[in-house]
């Protein structure tokens, strides 16, 4: 489903393969049942070190005997790297993240060892802003009750199905406004809504209104969108009083990670009532859903599946290969996170 | 759900209620199940005389005995005003429609007779739109099924959910470029889909690529979205060529008229793998569903509410009541229907 003529361009690689010796040393830390359909590009041009290839030997043992010159590492999906890990790695320089957020990557021992980091969120921007998009009508139209309206035969018995609500007009408020949430805010213009936002610093080039704080955009705003990245500061941003601010016919929809929302509350809110729906991607303990949200038709559940698509883990593959090949070669990297 | 501060604007009634006697005659055309909160608006206004009211007596003599001199018809939803009916209005000027489509009045006979005939789908286009959009995310991303599968309890089981498509980049097709037709493609473009369109005639405003044939169409693009009028000529427009012509990746999104599509070629296009998914609001026999359907997680079932939601029913009580009083004040009317 990949456009016939248009497929994404995956760059070629024409140059010949090197020696093995001869490659770049690249760890790859992954968890063992993730298969990354990464490596075998990376294999003509890295000489991949990946501690699942030794079954027998632990993760630590294999990296203190064969990774103590490796310059880089690829941190593949949520995979996460500790100061411990960091620690048997001397000569690292350089952290590639596989993932649009880093919050499994220690960020403060990176900065303490100037180790540069790379996040993938571009990849992933545009399928995470389509996605959240997608269930927010979903949310407001009821669109997942409807199918399953349908499927459960209860077209012919009930009649109709209960009325939705429009898109066009809602204030939409999205806590933080980089990569994706600026994607989400493109989209959401062509449909009529008003935007606002939040986030760490007010954004001099963006036209939208900034909220400061998270409870004052929930007040002016029918819809949160929670697209920013996790942090000790964003543990729980969204939390029972933003919600209470938020009122009783607001709409949450969360694409960023579930510890930014206070799960057991919003549970609460929806059960009571006490919020409109909740349009959710992600969670705190994935791949646990708490289950009082399936009785629910206005909450749509996914299984944290927004940021990837075919497309995506193509253009994946691009941006680790070239934050790679930049670094080797001393060139500027192509998505530096900035880790102050 | 509407939003807080900016409710939908419906038109304020300042004017004094008159008497009975004095008010226009309008003649209410509904099925007997079918209650829009329309009427109590209207009754201020006209002298409303619906077949309903008198339970014990048809239609049809309802009709011969007290609207003789009526002037305008108001036909809700989709109850069929046929040429016998308006045959019992020998004094009727005015139809006013209250769906998006038209395809369930008369308009041969209006024709003949000369009876303006208005339609609601300007009420109607943003919300369609919306709809349309929605659904091919959800076929794309499969959002129905994911959501399925967390209320299934199959993601701790399964752990990963199929990958989907992304929506960027995609060639979508549009059959119909009306109200509905238009709305679609101004939100798609904001996705970074690139849009061409089939209609009756090419539309010399539009910088979309213009196909007189809806093959050439498919053959073009990975997505169809059917938003036209059902007619005798656009019946079974998306036929067996089409969606040969469409391929085995591309996806089909119906949220005009289940006629509009031959659903049992598509049933076996969709069952053979021979199309990439569908996402249908509409079907062929209404409220019936081809059981086939329900067990495909890359089809969205829907019944028939993409047009509906809280919001556009008080658009559309705006649109009747200023149609009603235009005629009443021989001024232009607003959604007049071009029946040529």
């Amino acid at each position: 489903m990949a456009t016939k003529e248009e497929r994404p361009q995956v760059l070629e690689n024409r140059e010949e393969p090197k020696e093995e010796g001869e490659l770049p040393l690249v760890v790859v830390l992954r968890s063992k049942n993730f298969n990354l359909p990464l490596e075998d590009r990376l294999q003509s041009h890295f000489h991949l070190l990946d501690p699942n290839d030794s079954p027998d030997e632990s993760t630590e043992s294999f990296l203190s005997r064969h990774a103590h010159s490796a310059r880089a590492l690829l941190c593949v999906g949520l995979t996460p790297l500790t100061a411990d890990t960091i620690g048997l790695l001397p000569s690292l320089e350089l952290v590639v993240g596989s993932s649009a957020g880093v919050e499994h990557i220690d960020l403060h021992e990176c900065r303490r060892r100037g180790i540069m980091v790379t996040s993938a969120s571009a990849a992933f921007s545009e399928d995470a802003a389509d996605y959240a998009v997608a269930l927010l009508i979903d949310v407001l139209r009821r669109i997942a009750a409807a199918d399953r309206f349908v499927r459960g035969r209860l077209w012919p018995v009930k009649g109709e199905h209960p009325l939705g609500f429009k898109l066009g007009g809602k204030r939409v408020g999205i806590v933080g406004l980089g990569n994706i949430g600026s994607q989400i805010a493109k989209r959401l213009v062509a449909f009529g809504c008003s935007i606002a936002y939040n986030s760490r610093k007010k954004k001099p080039s963006v036209p939208f209104p900034y909220y400061a704080n998270v409870g004052d955009l929930a007040a002016n705003s029918d819809v949160l969108i929670v697209s920013c990245a996790l942090t000790e500061d964003t543990h729980h941003i969204i939390n029972k009083d933003v919600m209470t601010a938020l009122g009783k016919e607001g709409v949450i929809i969360n694409v960023g990670r579930g510890p930014l929302v206070d799960e057991k509350e919003l549970v609460q809110f929806l059960v009571r009532g006490e919020i409109g729906g909740a349009g959710l991607d992600v969670f705190e303990n994935e791949p646990d859903v708490p289950k009082e949200l399936f009785k629910l038709d206005n909450v749509v559940l996914s299984p944290h599946c927004a940021v990837v698509t075919l497309e995506s883990f193509a253009a994946l593959q691009d941006l680790v290969m070239a934050n790679l090949k930049a670094f080797f070669s001393n060139k500027p990297l192509v998505s530096l996170v900035q880790n102050e």
